[in-house]
């Protein structure tokens, strides 16, 4: 199979870089800001390897940042024997995965994700994306890096912010697989012990994704649960120009989502308030205020499974099963957003 | 499977084209040259499909053609729905296979061969070659078209050069898969047959091609043998700065791989007598003189498949049957094509 790959939990992720490094041919794009925390010079033999750092912004995940790469590696005589080693989080990931899978046709590459985000969630499932102009993600690939080495140690230097961003796809995968997951993420979050349990947090989360990914591969129907929360999500990242992380934006889906399926009666009261109970904790970003529906539907338009007015949303069945479930965006869907929004202006300023 | 496709035999391409366009929603990418020679404006209505006109020559082959193609394409709102049809020869399907598997993370694709390379060769396989700088096909992907329609009503506008050009693969495949086909495709040649038998031999041709990539998709060993020819052919190609068109110079790689497997006793005299008989006739452009091996190693050494100095070369094993056979760029190589050369001069010169 083309897309076989190992996660790999590592204790000191230098140490497996040295193993690698004695092993293969190696060339490196790295995180510039990773680069100088971890003091990456004094291990990696720039003289022996090259090295590509890149700024972690969004500006930089293009087709001319992707270029500037491809032109980089040619320069080095970087051929099919080598090995791509990405250090970094999902944009970083992004670019070398895009990269690595047009460069020679494909070349293999191994991923070291830096970010809570990239840990629990972005690092499987094969998918990159990459900005042509100003739509997100318009150019992309099915390519998933051969080896994945999960180091928590870089999670300590995270801000909160970013840490808890990082914790809103567990808090999605939670909900994705069965009740149990979420009721011991939900503890976990109550007894405030999310730190402490993150290496399995993390592990259980892409079994959840693995799973979810294996029985399909190419996204054809089934792949689409692990959009859940993801449509609002996209949607109010672009709205607020990417004040919302993303992270914390798939938090506030997840509870739009959640309280849709409350209010179509596919979960109970009960429920909906343990959910946001969790994503009232998760969420550490201003509480958007007045929110233009009208708005938030243009960019939900814009997204790839969006089918003129109507979108494929996920919202839960029961809980712990998710469903596809197509809605209008109309004058319905506006009056229980509304609801929505300002039921929880209240509920969430922080 | 994400490779499977049909080849259609179609008897009027515009038909299939009508066809495919009332059940469909399309996204043209079209050589120039065909657009105009078959009046194509008068078929496909261009104020409802997106039409992208490119001109086929090697200098539009690159990442940045590409992006002008993935621009349109954004300007007109194409989506997954869409199909990209494609028409023309290989230059227009790299362009148009690249510019699909990246848009949206990928795109379906019907192609429309208009030469006879790509209608015997290239249209199966599902790999696909983009320039970045200098090197060509730095860069690409495996993916197929979804749909193949083959009209050989395009090849009788093509000129003999191209005709005969486009044969080289034939050829190729004729030694690929079992004796029969050779003598076969031989006996077409001899009695000036092989334009009656047009679409016997690209069906035959695409079904050698076909066993190959089916037995080994994503081209570990096994699908090596598609190279017979191609070592020295894309050499030959790059030496001649692209004056001995692709076709030729595989006619003239099957016939140097075929010289070589004689010399070093893989197949009787009388049979490389033979296959070089075919190789003489297909063979319409002037035969290189006073060729600097050297320099013709340089670009060997630039293939993908070269490791330092030594070269997985693909010879007959036996008559109809190939190998791989790994030489080492030194004098004695150096011996053998001189000879080769010089030998082969007179024969060949027209």
């Amino acid at each position: 199979m083309r897309y076989d790959y190992d996660v790999l939990f590592v204790p000191e992720f230098k140490k497996a870089l040295e193993n690698v490094m004695s092993s293969e041919k190696c060339v490196f794009l790295i995180d510039k800001n990773i680069w100088e925390k971890y003091n990456l010079m004094k291990i990696i033999p720039i003289n022996e390897f090259p090295v590509t750092l890149v700024e972690a912004v969004e500006s930089n995940k293009t087709i001319y940042g992707v270029i500037d790469i491809w032109k980089q590696w040619e320069a080095a005589n970087v051929t099919k024997k080598h090995k791509v080693i990405v250090i970094g989080g999902g944009i970083v990931q992004d670019l070398g995965a895009f990269a690595s899978s047009a460069y020679l046709r494909n070349i293999e590459w191994f991923f070291l994700p830096t970010t809570l985000l990239a840990q629990c969630d972005s690092c499987i499932g094969s998918k990159c994306g990459i900005n042509l102009n100003s739509f997100k993600n318009q150019l992309g690939a099915f390519y998933a890096p051969k080896r994945i080495f999960i180091d928590i140690g870089f999670l300590e230097t995270l801000t909160e912010a970013d840490f808890y961003s990082g914790m809103g796809e567990i808090f999605k995968a939670s909900l994705t697989s069965d009740k149990l997951f979420f009721h011991q993420f939900r503890k976990m979050i109550l007894d405030r012990k999310e730190r402490a349990n993150l290496e399995d947090l993390i592990y259980r989360s892409l079994m959840v994704k693995k799973a979810v990914v294996e029985a399909d591969e190419f996204e054809k129907d089934y792949r689409r649960v692990l959009n859940f929360g993801h449509t609002f999500g996209h949607a109010l990242e672009a709205y607020s120009n990417n004040e919302i992380p993303h992270g914390a934006a798939v938090t506030l889906g997840v509870d739009i989502a959640s309280y849709i399926a409350w209010k179509k009666g596919f979960i109970f009261e009960k429920e909906y308030q343990e959910i946001k109970e969790v994503a009232h904790y998760l969420y550490r970003f201003k509480f958007p205020k007045d929110v233009d529906i009208e708005r938030l539907f243009h960019f939900m338009r814009k997204d790839k499974k969006s089918e003129g007015n109507s979108i494929n949303f996920v919202i839960p069945k029961q809980l712990g099963k998710l469903q596809i479930y197509p809605m209008q965006l109309d004058e319905n869907l506006i009056r229980l957003l509304e609801n929505y929004f300002c039921e929880n202006y209240a509920v969430y300023r922080n």
